[in-house]
């Protein structure tokens, strides 16, 4: 695959991280290809791309299908590049098979789906859905404080189209799971119904930083031993929640972290989902008050930020309807799906009838460089993709 | 101080960590200083200045007095410096009352004392005592994989002298005392009679990396949150144990260190301590046990490979009891004191009558930048080293 050459990660995976050199190349071949395929470039000021096939008549509103090119730092070359893919395909096909469809087809690669770089996740179709401020995500730096906005300008990405504007008459995407449940159960094609809702909590604690040997235990303010409470508390109240919710921190800072001082302090971010929005906010309030607990005890300071959120979200029944229907009829196994990641879907299905299509991946295994899925799952949902698109488009 | 000056902190303190420019500036001053005394520099293949002020019988083995010029990266302006230009002020005022005494005096500054950048702590005088093998630490990487040898041959540092070839009659050590006792107790010198043991175990754990939101709660090998249990076992041990121990992490990696991904690895640094052999020995025991259930638990693998350790120290009982005599002499309050931290003066106690003189510092902190003394603390701690070192050296 020509686009997994663009920023090699460590391991067979990727590292092509949003608004970095690396997602500047991968951009170009996208472009290259779109070119190639007799596609219009639009390029908005989130840095978002629109390959637009014209349509019988260029005055409907677009059917637009995609997904992402942006990767973890340690990413799969499957993750959103699939969906972006799969998109071109199906105007390459309909290239092939000499159909025109009445309305346009975009083929679309959203800005910063994966937040690794740049907190929120989705923040491009956030932006564009009137969820997220321009202006606002543009001042989010990452761990070297560089600024997305600034970065997105730097690799000459911005483009001058204002955020939001298009018409959207449906929007489709192809994912691969990310989780274990068609691999598991031996289907084919997964019909999205729901998205997981999430929070992202940033927690900065605050000790004192002093001698791990001369301190005495009850004089310490451990900013380190803080953040190890809220990790095991996140546990636990996932793990009540469970199979409903999940929750996580994967991301942590340890100031001034050298071995013989007492952290004084830490930065993290808890990752709590739930497909249910009741289950969503009592995590959350229990969360809280736990770190308000945890932190009297320890005598230290906290401050939480919300640096991503979405609510659960429900795909639009047409759309859900005419991937089910596009399934069945190519005759696909397929279930009702939920989502356990944030995709730019979430968002578009806000502002646009919307949803997705998903394909099963090996040990439902992803934000991981071994992320894998076979030929045939591939197609299966290249497939049902270009039946949901076309017959939405109408031909 | 115009050592304070040389690589200066973020918060009034100082990040002048081991063979980094800075140190090799603080040491172009240090010597510069000797230099005007009228001492002798020798450099051993470890960076440690030996600066020598000759003795009325130059074949009589030297007393050798100081510490440390390195520092935390956020560390405070005393630990060490103290005990360096302590020394200096000894062979000064000797210069300047005019006195020769029968054995030369030596003052010493130790390299890598701090272990921050380099573990472990106390290295050049471990190397020198025939604890730590030269070749060794050498080897010994920092966290961007620079090598500890490399780096003292870049910054110039690296003499030819063979370490641990010199004969030590005595030597003595000045050093903030790093915790509150004297001060809560309203005590000038600290007589340090013992030092507590360490053992530095840097743990790897490795589970797998996957999707904080796609992955169920029972699939999860979450190699951060194994860590969460394992910070809060060695909280646990060590208040088992207090006052008799003390125990934290202080340096933590997370891989990839992304929000949404589930750390496929971590990699940390245990820190316990006890004036008790037998304590910190059970202290590692149930470590190493917990560390196997915990990990067993959450089916992830580990690594503890250990990167520091000393057995607890006693002083020589007649360099202790100079100490002791002085502050007695002299009218100052004093007290027996066991050091919490890990000092060169443990090392060269194998191979040389040691001991160390204290002084109270504020809030008893130390490993941060806010560390402080008074003049009194300090002028009364070195009036103290001068007697003992003098009385030693003999007139
Ligand atoms: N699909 C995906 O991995 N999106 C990243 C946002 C998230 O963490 O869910
Ligand atoms: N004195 C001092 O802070 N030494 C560093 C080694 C240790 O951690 O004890």
């Amino acid at each position: 695959m020509e686009m997994a050459k663009i920023g090699p990660g460590i391991a067979g995976g990727n590292n092509r991280q949003t608004v970095t050199d690396e997602d500047g190349e991968g951009r170009h071949l996208f472009k290259r290809w779109c070119d190639a395929a007799g596609l219009e470039m639009g390029v908005d000021e989130m840095g978002t791309m629109f390959a637009r096939r014209e349509g019988a008549d260029p005055s409907l509103p677009p059917v637009y299908v995609g997904s992402h090119l942006d990767t973890q730092p340690t990413g799969g070359k499957y993750d959103g590049v699939l969906g972006v893919l799969g998109g071109l395909e199906v105007v390459r096909s309909l290239n092939d098979l000499g159909i025109k469809t009445k309305h346009p087809i975009v083929v679309t690669n959203w800005t910063n789906e994966e937040g690794a770089r740049f907190a929120p996740a989705m923040m491009a179709s956030g932006v564009f859905a009137g969820v997220l401020d321009q202006a606002d995500v543009y001042e989010h730096v990452d761990k070297q404080g560089k600024k997305f906005g600034e970065e997105l300008e730097r690799i000459g990405w911005k483009g001058t189209e204002k955020v939001g504007d298009r018409k959207i008459h449906a929007f489709f995407e192809l994912h691969i799971e990310q989780g274990p449940i068609l691999e598991d159960e031996g289907i084919d094609i997964g019909v999205v119904t729901h998205g997981q809702g999430l929070k992202w909590l940033q927690v900065t604690l605050t000790g004192k930083e002093a001698h791990t040997g001369s301190t005495p235990m009850p004089k310490r303010r451990n900013a380190g031993l803080g953040m190890a409470r809220v990790i095991e508390l996140v546990h636990e109240i996932a793990m009540d929640y469970q199979p409903d919710a999940v929750g996580a921190v994967g991301h942590m800072e340890v100031f001034p972290n050298s071995r013989n001082i007492i952290a004084g302090r830490t930065v993290f971010t808890i990752d709590i989902r739930s497909p249910e929005k009741e289950v969503l906010d009592a995590m959350d309030g229990r969360i809280r008050e736990g770190i308000d607990t945890i932190c009297e005890a320890l005598d230290i300071q906290y401050k939480i930020e919300q640096v991503g959120a979405f609510d659960p979200v429900t795909f639009d029944a047409g759309c859900v309807k005419a991937i089910r229907d596009a399934a069945e009829r190519l005759g696909y196994s397929h279930r009702n799906i939920v989502s356990g990641a944030g995709h730019d879907a979430c968002w578009i299905n806000r502002v646009a009838p919307t949803a997705m299509v998903m394909c099963p991946c090996v040990d439902g295994l992803s934000h991981n460089e071994a992320e894998d899925i076979t030929k045939e799952w591939a197609s299966a949902g290249a497939d049902v993709l270009f039946h949901a698109v076309v017959e939405t488009a109408v031909i």
